[in-house]
Parts: structure tokens; sequence; C-alpha cells
């Protein structure tokens, strides 16, 4: 069932005042969540989004998640805890006979400064004669939030009744690991019947891109993450490389060895059995195939031929469906531009590897521990290595062919007058995970993103383009109406 | 021919005088040549040690040695050209009859902060109940100055003539690779007959160490240098390693390869002939097995055993005799304590190769450079490389058999009663080859330490013990004395 007219008409008769008023307003507030000096900024975006809410009749509520933690310590500012920014719920509609989506956006930014090489004030949302929005946030994540904002007020001002039941689930700590969300999820979908999360049937989060500039795509896959602190540590200090030279064994030296064991220049995992489990079923190559992405589309991003690949599902799987480890950098070792004759006494060398499903993230770490302390063996080195885990989420894959993904190809397909691409995200959205494990099988979980590969999100520059703001927020009405019309089947 | 007895007993009755006068004038002085707010105390010093000079009756001539330089920029500080510390140069005695000996020092200190971990102020000379004199420059290299003032003046208040002429040669740049210095030695010694340094018989530079906390010893050999550069850079900015992983080759990926097959963890140089020419000499390894240090020596400094070999010869080999290559770092790539889930765009690794007579440095660069081209020709990776040389210093020998070293063995036997063993540094003294090439193989260079090992030059709580800076005052003394009674030789 596509959306009536009247609600697409108002969204084109009022894009100016979505751009000019609502989003210009949300851009505005430095809701930067990592910096406890704009806590205040933040807290007050998501009193802001209540009170728009509220204003389209919608029932609200703030949650309190506590004060900020760090290693189990509350952490302070000045003489009292740091709170964290309400995770702001919104109720619309409570109707047995509808379905219920639950709407997932943040309202934090990451920081932004003139000085990092703005071309517009990054607080000032700026229109270009090209008709893109400049400003934090504008795609990451209040262009999307602010268009769910929009399809209420259209709603509202049109009298329309809403398809749907809505649960609206904003939260403001997205850019600092989404601090305080998973807890508050996981024992709420514990309670009976789901306790606020009850009678949801599927859910929607738009905080994703595009994987190129031209077409809408909905996303069924994240890849999940395992990072590593590798250390090694020798003398008691940092020795002149001229004294001791020659005489002891160097950390250093040691770490680039075994870091040399893990990948391979062509990107090839060196870990034994690292991609058991991972490998293409028949006709699997060939749905990559099909994306709309070329290699062109990357060598604009890198400016320069680093594909590993020459053949465009080759990359595109390089990215979404197998594991990637990737070195990231030495912590301990000299790292300035000069020189320093230093033999660095401890040094930890930091990588990750990006895994897929059926990988699980403790088995992943199991495996690379066990391979480097065999490494480590091997080299016959004095000194101490030590291998720990610093963080990990967990891949997650939807069946892209079930009711609710056809509702939103169909949706797509309404505003943008194309099927959209099957994507999966190279990245970890861990929400995506929490939501998928604590609602159950049942619920079936979808990214449906709104701006486009280049908008630069937690970059200098970001932007959301209009034709993305404005058809973004026609998507996500158009969306509710085929979740509607459909039938709920797997 | 001994000091005589009055020299002595004068060092000796004036000891406290010359630690809480001299030393400790000298240590208040922060003269750091590095940083440009304490160029003037640098320059305050230099004047300081001329004043010194002459009120013991020596010519002293302060040369200008123009602004510092950067890059062929002049370094400005405010509107005016940073001017460099002047070189101060002293003359006593024009007697055709005596030999003429030449004296290195430098005045100018490391940095020093007390937030650094100083148990005492640094700039204010404090003995402890052991009668270790801590203080910033009291071993580096302003202790063993004070050292050959204590000299000067004994001589004229016990009515004394020296033994020889005596030329000093004092610079304020030492620790910012002593820049002005080399071109000025080399532009006099070229001068006819060798211009200042004409009639000089042999050079003395005390800016080193013993080889242990026990023995003195006579230093004939020094290491060179030729540090590196290697670059490896790819896309043209710093990618997210879940969005790109997998899609692109890894600077830090072909880096860290790269640097794995520069040097083995047992410390054996991987470089195809870069050990050419430095193979032993029969009879050799037993001289460093006469050297009064033990494993336990090391164990002491490093706090843990990493010792490369199992004997005293062949780890006193790997620090003075043979070359030697050392990873210090990356550049570019992340180097915090936390997680970043970042792909370096480009990552510049830095390491260095310390050589050994008969190596040049520029041929052991073009070994290295082309051995780094074939290797990463061998990895067939996209991006690009390119390694340079970041600085170099040449290494040095002399015969430890000279007249020159035999008058100082003997000093050190008059004064410490035990011979003193014969060391190779590790690390380089570039003014040490200077001297040796502008000055030509007639004049004889050695260095005579007046510090100990555990003396930590560089680092907090540097520190000279009371008897090496009175031991050694009166061992200058000595070996001016047999300087003078030696027949020369080679």
């Amino acid at each position: 069932m596509p959306a009536p007219s009247e609600f697409l008409t108002y969204i084109d008769t009022h894009a100016d005042q979505f751009i000019n008023g609502r989003l210009t307003e949300a851009v505005k507030k430095p809701s930067i969540s990592t910096d406890p000096n704009h806590r205040q900024d933040d807290i007050d975006m998501g009193l802001w989004i209540k009170d728009q809410l509220e204003s389209f009749g919608l029932t609200t509520t703030a949650i309190d998640l506590g004060p900020q933690m760090n290693d189990g310590q509350t952490v302070m500012k000045g003489d009292e805890p740091l709170q964290l920014p309400y995770l702001i719920l919104g109720r619309a509609g409570e109707d047995p006979e509808k379905k219920t989506v639950l709407v997932y956006c943040h309202y934090d930014v990451q920081p932004a400064d003139m000085k990092d090489g703005w071309k517009y004030d990054p607080w000032t949302l700026t229109e270009t004669s090209t008709h893109q929005l400049y400003g934090r946030g504008s795609t990451d994540d209040k262009g999307p939030l602010c268009g769910w904002l929009n399809v209420l007020e259209a709603h509202k001002n049109c009298n329309l009744d809403l398809p749907v039941n809505l649960r609206f689930c904003f939260e403001g700590m997205e850019e600092s690991d989404s601090e305080g969300l998973d807890n508050w999820i996981i024992a709420e979908a514990k309670k009976p019947n789901h306790g606020w999360f009850a009678g949801v049937n599927c859910v929607c989060i738009t905080d994703n891109y595009w994987l190129n500039t031209r077409s809408p795509c909905l996303t069924y896959g994240v890849r999940g993450v395992v990072a590593f602190d590798l250390n090694i540590a020798g003398p008691q200090a940092d020795l002149h490389s001229g004294l001791f030279g020659g005489m002891v064994y160097e950390p250093m030296t040691d770490l680039v060895h075994i870091m040399s064991k893990l990948v391979a220049p062509n990107g090839r995992i060196l870990i034994p059995n690292i991609y058991d489990g991972t490998s293409l079923q028949p006709g699997e190559k060939e749905e990559y195939e099909k994306l709309d992405w070329t290699l062109d589309d990357l060598k604009e991003i890198t400016g320069t031929d680093v594909a590993l690949y020459d053949d465009k599902a080759s990359e595109l799987m390089g990215r979404m469906r197998f594991p990637s480890l990737s070195l990231h950098g030495i912590n301990g070792a000299y790292s300035d531009s000069g020189f320093k004759t230093v033999i660095p006494h401890s040094v930890t060398g930091k990588f990750s590897v990006r895994i897929v499903p059926p990988q699980d993230p403790k088995q992943i770490a199991k495996l690379v521990e066990d391979y480097v302390k065999q490494e480590w063996a091997l080299l016959q080195s004095k000194g101490s290595m030590s291998i720990t885990t610093s963080g990990e989420g967990k891949p997650w894959i939807a069946n892209n062919q079930d009711w609710h993904f056809s509702a939103a190809a169909k949706a797509t397909y309404e505003i943008y007058q194309t099927q959209p691409d099957l994507t999966r995200e190279g990245g970890s959205v861990p929400v995506t995970v929490t939501f998928s494990e604590a609602l159950g099988s049942n619920v079936s979980v979808l990214l449906l993103p709104m701006g486009r590969s280049d908008d630069g999100a937690h970059s200098t520059n970001e932007k959301i383009d209009r034709a993305n703001f404005i058809g973004g927020s026609k998507l996500f009405g158009a969306y509710l109406y085929e979740v509607a019309a459909a039938t709920i089947s797997s």
C-alpha cells in the first residue's frame, strides 16, 4: 500500500521549513557526547526531541541511564557525577490490529571545529547552490532523526492516521559506545512480554549510508570486530640504541615479526582456520556483482588505485562478506616525525579482526591468541608477551527476503523508482545486534539508510543532500505503509 | 712523569670548594641548547667559562658561529635571528719545546624538569650521604669541563708550570647536533699549518663514561650510525577499517613486512653483505674477555635478562665491535593507548644501523636502500615506497697502543692503581671523527671519561660520584704530565 499522496505532497511543499527550521535547529545544538563540557547540550538535544514528539501527540519517557562510568568508577564533572544523556522513548498508537515498528536513531554527534578544515561553521546548517546541506550531524544521525519527525508532523497536519504503531528509541551516546543502552534494552526485553518492546514486529535502524552516491539500499548484515592489544616487553626502561643495540633482545623487533605473521600484503589473513565457516554458497558471488558499485567508486575515495582485487564482486565481498585484519599502529614506540636513538622497552601492537557470521568474537579471539602465542614461542626471544582483547562486537545477518525487507524494498521503489541494493556493512553497528538478539528471531531488523556514501560522517564537512533528506523523509513514511500492508512471514 | 704531589694535594684539599663552588655554579645555569628560551643561559654559561679561563691566565676567544639554521632557513626568535652559543676557545702556553694537547668538552645540557621524576632540583647540585652529586650536566659534560678548570686553578695557585701547551675547545651545542662546530673545525684545520690548531699533537675528548661503575677506561673507537625513514603510502587519507578492511592494500601491513626483513629477533641483521669487512681478527675476542664487565652489569641496567648472548665477549662485541640495527618506531600510525578503527594512509618506519670501521655511512645506506627496494618489489603491493636517510655519522677507531694511549694508561694507573680498560663506544661521538679527520693521522685522538656507566646522562637523576669528579680532576692533570713525558711514536 503506497503512502497517501497528501503525505508525499506535504513533505515536498514543506521541504524548506524542514531544512531551515527543524534540521537547522537540530544541527545548531552541539550535542557532542564524547565531550563532558557539551553534556548539557547533549541532554538539551534529547529534551528538544521529546518536546517535538509530544507536540505530535506521542507519549514520551526520558530514561535516566545513570552516571557515566569508566573502568567501574563514576566519571565526575567537578563535584557531581557526570550524568548520561537521556534515552528518549516515544510511543504512537496502541492498536492491536496494527503492526508495531520500532525505530532507532541517535541524537549525539562527533566533535567539529572550523580549524579542522570545515568550509562552513559546522553548527550552522548551510545549503550550497548544488543543494548539499553541510553541518555536523546533518547525515549522522540528525538528518534521519528529523526525517522521522517530518513524517509525524505531516501525519498530524494532514489529519492522517499512522498506519502502524510506532516506538521511537533515540539515544544520545552512540558516538561514545552507546553507554547504558545495551543494558537497558536487554533488561527491558527480558521483562514479561518484552516490557516496553511489547508487540514490536520489526526494527528499523536509520544510521548508515548508501553504498554509493546514486542508489538507495537496504542493509541486512554488519561485520563484527575483535580488537587486540599485543604487548611485548623487555628491558625495564627505554635504552639508547647506540649503547645497547646488538646486546639485547628488542621488543620492537619481536613485535614487528609477529605482526608480519598476521596478515599478508595481499590482505589474506595468515591465522590458520580463520576463514572456517565463511566459504561462499553457490550463486552468492553473483549477488555482489548485481550491486550498483564500481572500482571507480573506490578510487574516488582512496584517491589512487589501492584495490586488492581486480573485480568488483571480490572487492565488495572483501568489505562485507569476509573477515579482514588491519594493523592500526604501535603504542610505546617512537612515533614522531624526527629521529630518536631509542630502543623502546615495551611496545603494544594494535590490530583488529573484522568478522562475519557464523564467527563469534570469543572463538576468533581464542584462535588469534593461540596463534600469536605459538608464533611468540617460535621467536625464542627473551622478555615477555601478552595478548588481550580491547573490544569486541558480534557480526549480524538477516534474511533479506523476508516480509519486512520486501516491504522496505517496495517503499524504496515507490520513492526512488528503483529496486534498492541489498548491502552488508563492513563496519559494526552494535545496536543492530543488540536489538536482534534481545527481541528474538520473530522480530525482523533492517537498516534503512537516508544518506550517501560520500556524506563524510565523522569527518570534516559532513553533509546530507537535500534530495536524500527529503526523499528519505518520504521513504520513511512509505516504508510504514508497506509494512502495514505486508503479511508477516519469514 | 707523575703529576707533582702539590697538584694532587691541592685537588684533594679543595674538593669541597670544587663541588660547592665551581660545579654547583655550573649546574645552576640551565644551558639547554635544544630550547631557544634558554639560549641566553647557554650563552651566559659559555661566557662564565671564558671568564674562568682568563682568571687562570689563558688567552680566550669567543667564536661567533652565526645564527641557528633549519633546513637552510635562519631560525628566528621573535624578530631576531637565534644566535648560536659561542664556541669558547682557550690557549695556555706557546712553548715549542712542549707538546700541545687539545681538550674538548661541551657546556650545554639536556632539558630537565622535576615533574619527570627527579629526586632533587636538577639545577641545584645535591650531594647525597653516599657522595653522589645529583644535577643536570653533573656528568654530561659540566663535571669533566669543571675538572679541567680545577686542573688550571691548581696549577695557578700552586705556582706550577703546565707541562704542555693547552688548547681548549668548549662548545655549547653538543646536545643539538653540534651545529656550527664541524664547519668551524674543518675550515680552521684547512688553514696553513692548521690555523688555531697549529702544533696540536693529540686530542683528549672528555665526554663519555666508564664501561661499568668500578674501573676507569680509555676509549679508542666509536660506532657510526645511519638513520632511515622508510615511508609507505597508499590511500590519500586514513580509512575506516570496518568500511575498507579487506578492500585495499594497507601501508601498515606492507611496512611491518619490510621491517621484519631487516633484523631477526636474535639481533642478526638480515641485509645481505652488511657484515662484510667486519670479521674478527685472531685474538680479538680475547681482548673483550679481558674487560671488567659481566652479564650482571647489563642486567642491573635492563632490570631483567634480555641479553642476546650467553657470554660476555659476544655481548661486548655486539655493542662495540659489530653493526646493529634497531627499529625505533612508526610515524603516521595510531600510537595512543586506546583503540581506533583506522587504516593509516601513510606510515614511516624509523630505524637505524650502527656501523663499525671500515664501514662507511654512504656505502651502508646504499646496501640498505637497495635491499629494501628489492623487498618492496617482492611484496607486489600497490601504493608507493620511499626510503631516505635522516642522519649519519662515521665510525672511528684509533690505535690504542700508541704513545698517547700509553701515556693516558700510565696516568690512569697513577691515580686509580689499575690499568684502564680499553673500550669502544657503541654510540656515536661525531666530534671525535671530525677532529680525527680534520687534524690528520699524525694527531692521536682518545676519549678519557670521568663518569661511570650508571650516571644517567640525558636521563632523570643525572649524577656524578664525588670520587669520579675529584679522581677525574687528578687524572686529567696526571694525563698532561704523562703526555709531556712521552716520546711521540705510532
